[in-house]
């Protein structure tokens, strides 16, 4: 076993990997881990192709970094509309978004870059009706304000291509109830891709020191209507998410967040932070406009 | 404008904020940026609240690190078993899951650590018959080898509360078309969430130096029923995804990815990189198994 300090971990069957260095019959990737790359520009690195040297295990410079990026990574909804997001920063957040895992290894996802500050409004004025809309139904959701959007400097629509499904676990033309678990599966792992492509952008933002706005699942028809011809996207594709992402107006704050006690649980489920269907509905109408919104220390 | 190579940007309206070490009235986020903390234990910085130390906006230093990491989340479905996995590296990757946007800032999520072999081995082999279930039916599908579920170190089964679906935005009691489209939209919503803290433990265990593989939308009944009673999971949760992490039994190798310029698209969607229903039934049938286990360079 190995401590987690370093990088002293020795592969069982060690592997020879090429490094582009020299022989790869005499690499050894336990070795190899340990030269990590400092000072190496990402440029050199922009191919599909994996970079040959892959942190040390257990080894945590590269993990500092990691979640202090992860920590870093926060929700503003109003942004400086005076900053002009350089082309370069949508590639390298885009980058990101590239390597993503997804089901089949299909990357369902397509991502439209809004520079327009015209086209910017009118999906914000799009949301903005949907705002009123919610309140008109007396929704008692605590909607955020879609004004915000049009002040994005960083502006991405996340668009999936749903058809994608039947590239994953599934029968084809078969209606038997096994087959609509399947379905109900393959959709599943689409929304999950196109959500770690996303989240891996979003990091990618925040890692450049950029606050960050993830307009979540929008896929009603009425927003397709109004967003599609405007970004002349395709019947066949559905538009998701929204990422805005760029220095905030005002003082950007932390969310709360659970405590690892309440989300963490070791070999089985432990029933002390499961709540029950009122506790939930408590929190919904006492905490939840409380907590979208403010920080940890502002939750009473 | 800023060129994105430094962090000579300032804020329109600067604002005043606390970086715990002196008045809060006289710091300015443009100047506290540009203190990027360096050589700081992540320990110290354990409470949910925001660390007061942003990176420069449009700095690259943290970038760089991060872009080694998402190009370095690399799948393996074989590990060696003989590897321990370290407590803290459980807790090091959940602190990265604990920290994911979500849809009303409900957190949605829980991890079950499973560190008894005997446990993973029973998964395994309900995946193993889930597999030999998929060859049965002629599904096609490229079906990866689950054994090696067993062999997997690090291994954490991911739950969702779907009860949370009320959180977001829907009404209470009506069936309308209008509630149906904003109940998908509200499960879309929980799915990307708990997605997004999946992704941010990934890739804090590629931090970590360790390879890693997302078992993604396992929710049908039958995977269900088998796995709750084993993880004393409650009824009214969903057992989504199980993720795997640690030391590759065989070499690693990253699969392909799509060029940046088959899914960035400038302003309105580009229709040259969008396939017909009939290239993507090609694609199925001709690359999907290619592209699911190997890299680039051995797509033909």
């Amino acid at each position: 076993m190995q401590a987690g300090g370093g990088s002293s971990y020795k592969p069982r069957k060690p592997f020879p990997i090429d490094n582009g260095f020299g022989d790869p019959a005499v690499l050894r990737y336990s070795i190899h881990r340990d030269s990590h790359p400092t000072g190496k520009s990402p440029e050199s690195n922009m191919n599909p192709a994996i970079s040959k040297t892959l942190p040390a295990i257990g080894g945590r410079q590269l993990y500092d970094h990691f979640i202090e990026i992860a920590r870093n990574r926060i929700t503003t909804r109003q942004f400086d509309p005076d900053y002009e997001m350089p082309k370069e920063h949508y590639e390298m957040v885009l980058e990101a978004a590239r390597h993503a895992p997804s089901g089949a290894n299909a990357q369902p996802w397509h991502f439209i870059v809004i520079r327009d500050p015209e086209v910017k409004q009118e999906i914000a004025d799009y949301f903005v009706a949907e705002q009123r809309l919610r309140a008109s139904l007396k929704m008692k959701f605590p909607t955020p304000n879609y004004a915000g959007l049009a002040t994005a400097p960083g502006f991405i629509v996340i668009v999936a291509d749903f058809r994608y499904v039947k590239a994953f676990p599934m029968l084809k033309d078969d209606d038997s109830d096994l087959n609509k678990m399947y379905i109900e599966n393959a959709e599943r792992i689409l929304l999950q891709s196109v959500a770690a492509a996303t989240m891996s952008a979003h990091l990618a933002a925040a890692a450049l020191g950029y606050n960050v706005w993830w307009v979540t699942a929008i896929g009603q028809q009425k927003a397709q209507e109004a967003m599609r011809p405007l970004l002349k996207v395709p019947d066949e594709l559905a538009i998701l998410d929204i990422m805005c992402f760029g220095p905030p107006l005002k003082e950007p704050y932390k969310r709360w967040k659970k405590s690892p006690e309440e989300i963490i649980h070791w070999d089985v489920f432990d029933r002390k932070n499961f709540p029950t269907d009122e506790e939930l509905d408590i929190w919904i109408k006492e905490k939840r406009h409380k907590v979208m919104y403010k920080d940890a220390s502002r939750i009473d």
